[in-house]
């Protein structure tokens, strides 16, 4: 099942350089992970922000927040789901 | 998959007595349908409206949209679907 | 009477590990009791936070708010509550 | 329970007026049997509207449901209802 | 006049509880004043929250305001005023 | 007391003009007798809309309610009326 | 350049089904063209409603107008459009 | 003074053609003389809809509101004016 | 030209009252200022609330901005500004 | 590709005075730089507050992204990112 996937970044503006390109590294890594597993398809930034869309694959939503809760900035996050059905026309497809 | 879905009811309150209770009556047949069907789980009434608040469970967004659309009152009806994910207390319950 | 109850945990990010796992065990110790009372009777994640959906039944708003007001986390919860009718299809059942 | 009712009048406003006065009639008849049922308690203009805000008392949501679709503006009016706690500074008292 | 007053209250999770307790003895004195004045006339719970909403009564804002702004919880409480009309019902009564 | 007055004008685009013009003439008159009674004090047009703010005076909100409704364009007007306290700095002015 | 793209159906619910069927015949064939075209990359259906949600790629906004007013369905539509940047950690992928 | 002024057209799909053609070219018309007047700078259309953005300077908000008043769609647009101020960047330039 | 200029006043609630007193005395002798500038010219308060709202005259919303930046309190306000054009019932008064 | 950008100005009153300073002087530097490469085309006050609304171009989101978050200020600002489409009117001009 699909979900579109929409994050607000809310770490502070004054969170150390060290401490927030730590925090980069190890969700990069976290992100490629869930792309391995299918589970991430498609990621983009919302222009002029820190947040993100995204469009994520699971097999229901317990399996999808497990996977939006292991990425290493779930703390720092206002994260909303968006459930999404197969439109009929891409059915056939 | 479980997901909470609200109905707000826009059918017109001019809408000849008889042609309302048509309706009613096929609603509530075709919801006893999927009640069998296990995709209808609990269904409440927003108080001092004629709206929904209701328990579904789907095998995924598609099954249950198929399932929301068969109602005969959908034309009708402003619905919107919120996702559940299974909550760690009732994981091991 | 029956209540949808929406919590948004506001427990600030940098909350020390071990205090986090403290309230957590406590909230969920009462949980069990307010499950064993009949008073929470489904509780589910919304997925991407750490906000939860809840079933609840009462007497009236002044028990369930006594309820919600002894959980270990209600310093911390944004809490919306929602009254519940029972809806003519199940009425009969 | 005590539960706090906000409506807003639908009715359009090319309603012919003798209509409009039946309806008038007709609810101000049925209000004043919820209150000699001791379910409409207080009814407030909201001012500059044809709406309400009102303090009702009833079992639970689903007899208040059933009073506030009793009324003949049932089927023109948009409802909200807010469930009300026990202050504990009104429980002494 | 009569008005519709609801607060949130924002006093911070942390706050120590001698200075939350002492806080509640002051306000609950003064809100004991303002009834007396005939100013403060019902206050209920909003459920599941530290928030109330209040029926009082005053010759006109000004005179509100001076009221709501005395009590001991005023700079910590997000308060929102609604004025309330006399309903017709309530006219001849 | 004072208070400050927001109109929406619902007036449908195809009225007849000549049937807009009366109730624009009508509503004209029926504005200067409020001016003359000293309950209309300013009006202005929110630009690039029919409708307006206003600032009222009246003894409370009934009376302020009973003069919105005198006006001819009441049924087609959505209004909200907030109430206004004196400012200290005015109150010594 | 991407654009999330959200579509609400305001077709009327008592359209006569031969109009709404050749409306829905039109609007399918278009979007065959907008996908050969590259234009529609994916549409999801919005569960529970006759809206969507889809992924687009065009020059700019302008062509992305174009796109969206030749549907057949776009008189009885609301569109809302999202600018979309590409993430960092999809340039280099 | 310069304004920013948004527009939703409100115009009913099943308008005829040629009735929307008409009004099309008039508005172009009045469009082109509040150009010449320098009352209407620029003019986006808001990409998926009929609405549009634009850049407007007038004297106040007065004669804003009559040049906006004076388009032939103005009694089927929802008009939204906002103030603008001089940038400290551009007093300089 | 004419303003309705609303104020939100976000000073934190533990500002030592000093601080407060000092500010409380600046704002209003700077007031005083723009009145004797025939900028500002009428100030409620927002009952129940540290919040404002005035009418301002000033040139432009450059001017005007201007004259509110020039507030002490300016920092610790959220001001909206809404511009207002002169109603045709005032025009001839 | 023409964007409107309005950014919210969120850095904490009480910021000293010249690291203010030190953040305009380089908010300033940056934002002629991107007037020179005419990504940054006209900026306004949104007057009463310390936020901007700014007409930008672009090639696409991507480059818009980039340019905002280069700025000093980026990491304390809220910003929004509307696209805007040529209108009919203006392609000709």
């Amino acid at each position: 099942m699909e979900f579109l996937v929409r994050t607000v970044n809310n770490l502070p503006p004054d969170t150390p350089p060290e401490r927030r390109e730590e925090l980069r590294r190890a969700e990069r890594a976290r992100a490629r992970e869930l792309r391995e597993a299918g589970i991430l398809k498609r990621l983009w930034r919302v222009p002029g922000t820190t947040g993100t869309v995204g469009l994520y694959e699971a097999a229901d939503a317990t399996e999808l927040h497990d996977a939006l809760a292991s990425l290493p900035m779930f703390p720092w996050m206002t994260i909303t789901v968006e459930p999404l059905a197969t439109h009929p026309q891409e059915r056939e497809a």
